[in-house]
């Protein structure tokens, strides 16, 4: 699958992604997506906030076990963050149906649209829409760098921007989602695992800071008559890290918008953007509101999302279940049933014996998810990280080995049989 | 003339011009020029770096004299920084031909392509190329923020890049450039003065500094695993203020480029261009070479321009014409001929004795100009200034009274008569 849409959105120059949400890259990886499932037979329906989802059953009649990720990227993002989930859910539907397994409940495939949140600054904007979480006016207000609402851009790729908004009937279908991602961190290269679940994300959030002086010709204006916004920007980037280091927590400017941005202009406005993050959440709080006084600058919070803890019985029962199957996967074939093929029963795999593997690592992290929005909206969920061997992402150098993901597959596999044997 | 070009490029939303080098509002700005040149009778030629050239007379028997600006603008900038020299020129043309001037000398208008460097990063790029300042390969090389080489966007304007270059017919027609422009400071204000005259340009450059790290992401890369560019940035920010100060010169840093520019991510790449200028070549020099060794970068000259001094015998007969001009302009009617219009010769406006108008203000500027990239080459040239109420420039708040532009005119329709009596 991967040969389909590796190319969709690639800036060959820096081998980065470019998949902006209803981008003609995003596009195109919609199709692909509905494609695949097309061709498994699996019914495919878009929601009103642009979601797609893809049933092997119909979850009008019992609410179904729904896992997938997001195809959209980060600028010059990664090819694993996102599509490694999708990528997954089919493999592992695959290779479900290869054995006959029949699920007893309806399972399904979500592609949340804007994850990243690259192009309207909003992260996780299609499950934050379902489940209301996003005002639909703010969403259809905001603005990508070219000045274009969400409401213009949805209208354009043909879609009705009345229609967003908290989406019951759809969310109805969901009774849980597991949500496979390569991990953005060393968490599992340190405790040398191939595969782990979450057990918390970080709350975090995002804050735009609006600096604003005056533009005036660089070669003309005297130093004692600017009002370089360049300057209170700089002080505000070194005195986030030291409050960073001294709360324990994280702060990042990733993103900036110079106006007018021409090398022979003082700039009039500074535009920079605050992603700050850590377990606590007092102290990412506590953060902002001292830069935010430090800075002088206008501050306005873009999104927030507290503290998700995934369900701890589910991460527990999945994180034995996904060992089971790497289990089974690393052994050498006479350690199964000799023939080298998973044995019937995923409880079998370990001798017959409860216990004598050990789970998953579970770990927390720093990252947002569309499982998280939705485990913040009470749909139980959880998530599957896949070994990253840099813990780099949100760039091009986002790695993780083909045999950890083929282990990944097999671990969602189990988890899935796992959650529709009733 | 204003009305027919003050739409093209600007942003609505601003109020400031995006008119960069090539673009579709700069070719309509090149076809204005084309029909008012035209519209006079005068013969319109481009050169072979693109720029515009009007003639009344042949330069190809004698080097005329040239005035006339560009039509280009910084991104977000104002109205009057490149239209005023060219409205300007055709205004004092007009003036001429209606008192029924004719130049001894052929008496041509210049429009410069690419003055400002908004899109390639280099200013001057028409005059630069003209008198061989630029290489040819290089500009050609030069990319725009898409990627697209300056090679690229000729081809696609229908020009032919590989006739870029030094050319010495062209320059042989020129035989002096005045350049009209709008003042970007206060000085003539302070001076009281609406028009005044430039002593020298102060020597400037531009360099780029390229801050590397390695992108990640900006909620699971713990604080001492990062290797943030946006850190030695801020500082080297700081730094370049001190050291301006220290020695008594401007540093801006007035354009950047983030990459991958997401709001969740820490960037791998910050690109940021350092604008430097001052009196004293020595001290700029010097403020470069140590916020370099500071900054930990990359650095790269993109362009540099020694002190450019206007030729100061030319420079103080045309203080003298201009501001006969303008007393002609400002007296009340019965100190003229009594009936309002200018007397027969500029000389008479003062009473007929010589000197009894002081000099129009001279003054030095820290801004580029393609009348210095001129006089750098051997042409002779000055440049005449028309106050700027606020100083502000490179930003939609610039401005010139329309009484001022008006007397701006008389001075250059007296100056250029002046040099085309013999």
């Amino acid at each position: 699958m991967w040969g389909a849409i590796e190319h969709l959105g690639r800036d060959d120059r820096t081998r980065g992604y470019l998949r902006d949400a209803w981008s003609p890259a995003d596009l195109e990886l919609r199709a692909w997506f509905r494609q695949e499932a097309a061709r498994r037979g699996l019914a495919v329906r878009e929601d009103r906030n642009g979601n797609l989802w893809a049933w092997w059953g119909d979850p009008s009649d019992r609410p179904g076990v729904v896992t997938g990720s997001h195809l959209d990227s980060v600028r010059q993002g990664g090819a694993f963050d996102g599509p490694l989930g999708i990528v997954s859910a089919f493999a592992a539907l695959d290779a479900l149906a290869a054995k006959g397994f029949e699920p007893a409940r309806p399972l399904g495939i979500a592609c949340f649209t804007d994850e990243e949140g690259a192009r309207f600054g909003v992260p996780c904007t299609g499950s934050r829409l379902l489940t209301g979480a996003l005002d639909p006016d703010r969403a259809r207000g905001l603005t990508d760098d070219e000045g274009d609402s969400m409401a213009e851009v949805l209208r354009r790729a043909g879609r009705d921007p009345g229609a967003l908004g908290r989406d019951d009937e759809t969310l109805g279908h969901v009774g849980v989602f597991v949500e496979l991602h390569v991990e953005q961190g060393r968490g599992l290269v340190h405790a040398g695992a191939p595969v782990g679940v979450a057990s918390t994300i970080w709350p975090h959030g995002r804050w735009r800071f609006d600096f604003r002086g005056q533009a005036n010709h660089a070669g003309t204006t005297r130093l004692q008559d600017r009002d370089d916004p360049m300057l209170p920007f700089a002080r505000t980037v070194l005195h986030a890290r030291e409050l960073a280091e001294r709360g324990g927590v994280v702060a990042t400017f990733g993103r900036l918008r110079v106006s007018p941005g021409n090398a022979n202009a003082v700039p009039g406005l500074v535009s920079a953007w605050l992603d700050a993050r850590g377990g606590d959440e007092t102290a990412v709080r506590t953060l902002v509101a001292e830069l935010t006084a430090f800075s002088g600058a206008e501050v306005g919070n873009e999104s927030w999302t507290p503290a998700v803890d995934f369900d701890a019985v589910l991460r527990d029962r999945l994180a034995l279940v996904a060992a089971e199957a790497v289990a089974r996967r690393t052994a050498p074939p006479d350690a199964a049933d000799g023939r080298g093929r998973p044995p019937r029963s995923a409880r079998d795999a370990a001798g017959g014996a409860a216990g004598a593997v050990a789970p998953v690592p579970v770990l927390p992290t720093g990252a947002g998810h569309d499982a998280g929005i939705l485990a913040a909206a009470g749909v139980p969920g959880a998530m599957v990280f896949v070994r990253n061997p840099t813990g780099i992402s949100h760039s091009p150098e986002e790695h993780a080995e083909a045999s950890d993901c083929h282990l990944g597959v097999a671990a969602l596999a189990a988890i899935l049989e796992d959650l529709c044997q009733s």
